[in-house]
């Protein structure tokens, strides 16, 4: 299959490209993508990859960002973030996608725990997380053509706990292979609609 | 109680408002609002309807829209509805009503069954569903000086079959009466970070 992976320099996106690539044909994507460069908050840059690549049998966005803040101290602003990456660039993946997706292929999107299991300064990235599982849910029942939907929900990683680790105590901490196995299950398996957790 | 209902005038807004105006001194908002104007979309008009009104003891938003339309032809610019409306409306009418909130109060926005149960043409309203329930769930475990949030997420209403029933065939319609006791629960009870199902 031909498959796209945008956020593939990232943690998730490195270990799921691990995964993938004995048996899958990758495009690695991101602002500095390897293959091709995208920036998902701009829906010009999304066409432009598209454009680009042509026709994909599976599309994983394992990026989206979102800005942590103690709740009195969120604005509106500052909320754009998530609005803009996570969620509306993630769901803007798939919308302008759907053309370019070959009969019964599928797109992977990612959400986290913080929306099951919150945590100060995450209302943000949970809206966010929230708002994919849900639109994931729902779009899956209308997908044209076979195309399957699901999401990932990764526990904060075990490779990312020097970085965030100090948000999530007692938060049981997963490897990244785990959380790639997710991905590979909801591109080479039959389900859609899921949100699959790997807690 | 000091209670402020955005959509007062609405079939939810109704309902609530006929539920709690016996017990509580009730201003009712809305673009046409009877008390005070407000349009959520505009982070402008709600720090306008919030300066005007002075300290509250509990928000209730029973507004939100969201544009209906075959995933096929959901564009990103046809997802703005959801977004600017039902998602961020509802958590700004938060974000800018934290200040004005009195210690121990509460906000009660709103979310819907079509993100546990969706329907056809329902996946931009399911994402902002999904995204207001996260951010309840999250931001309650944040909220300073005893305040509360929390969701009701109706079922499609007895009320409405006449403009939406075509859209939620086989569906167990509530009367709205039956909506209001949960917002009443959320505002006279001591719970947060719930989303209340009316189903
Ligand atoms: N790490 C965790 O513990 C964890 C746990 C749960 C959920 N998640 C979620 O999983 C996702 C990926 O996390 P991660 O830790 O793997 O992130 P990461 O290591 O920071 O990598 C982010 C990846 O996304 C790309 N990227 C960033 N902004 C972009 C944009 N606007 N457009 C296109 N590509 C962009 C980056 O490449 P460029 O810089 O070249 O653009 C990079 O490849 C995030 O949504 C995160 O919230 C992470
Ligand atoms: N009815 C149902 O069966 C049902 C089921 C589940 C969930 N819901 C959700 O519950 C919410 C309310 O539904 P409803 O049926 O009661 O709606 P409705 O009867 O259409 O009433 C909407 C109310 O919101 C106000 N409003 C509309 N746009 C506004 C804006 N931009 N800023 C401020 N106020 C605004 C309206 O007053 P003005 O026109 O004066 O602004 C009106 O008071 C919606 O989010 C809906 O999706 C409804």
């Amino acid at each position: 299959m031909k498959v796209l992976i945008i956020g593939a320099s990232g943690t998730i996106g490195k270990a799921v490209t691990k995964e993938l690539e004995p048996y899958h044909s990758i495009i690695g994507a991101g602002r500095n993508g390897s293959d091709v460069s995208v920036d998902i908050t701009s829906v010009d840059s999304i066409k432009n990859m598209y454009a680009q690549i042509g026709n994909i049998d599976a599309v994983v966005s394992a990026t989206g960002g979102a800005h942590f803040a103690p709740l009195p101290d969120l604005t509106p602003e500052l909320n754009e973030v998530a609005i803009e990456s996570k969620l509306k660039g993630q769901i803007h993946l798939v919308l302008l996608g759907l053309d370019y997706m070959n009969d019964n292929g599928s797109f992977t999107l990612t959400t986290g725990i913080m929306m099951d299991d919150p945590i100060p300064q995450g209302a943000s990235a949970a809206m966010a997380n929230g708002g994919v599982k849900s639109f994931v849910k729902s779009a899956a029942i209308e997908m044209p053509r076979g195309i399957r939907i699901n999401s990932v929900s990764p526990n904060v990683l075990q490779e990312s706990l020097d970085q965030y680790g100090d948000f999530f105590p007692g938060f049981e901490a997963v490897p990244a292979s785990r959380v790639a196995t997710a991905f590979k299950k909801s591109i080479e398996g039959a389900q859609t609609g899921k949100n699959y957790e790997v807690y």
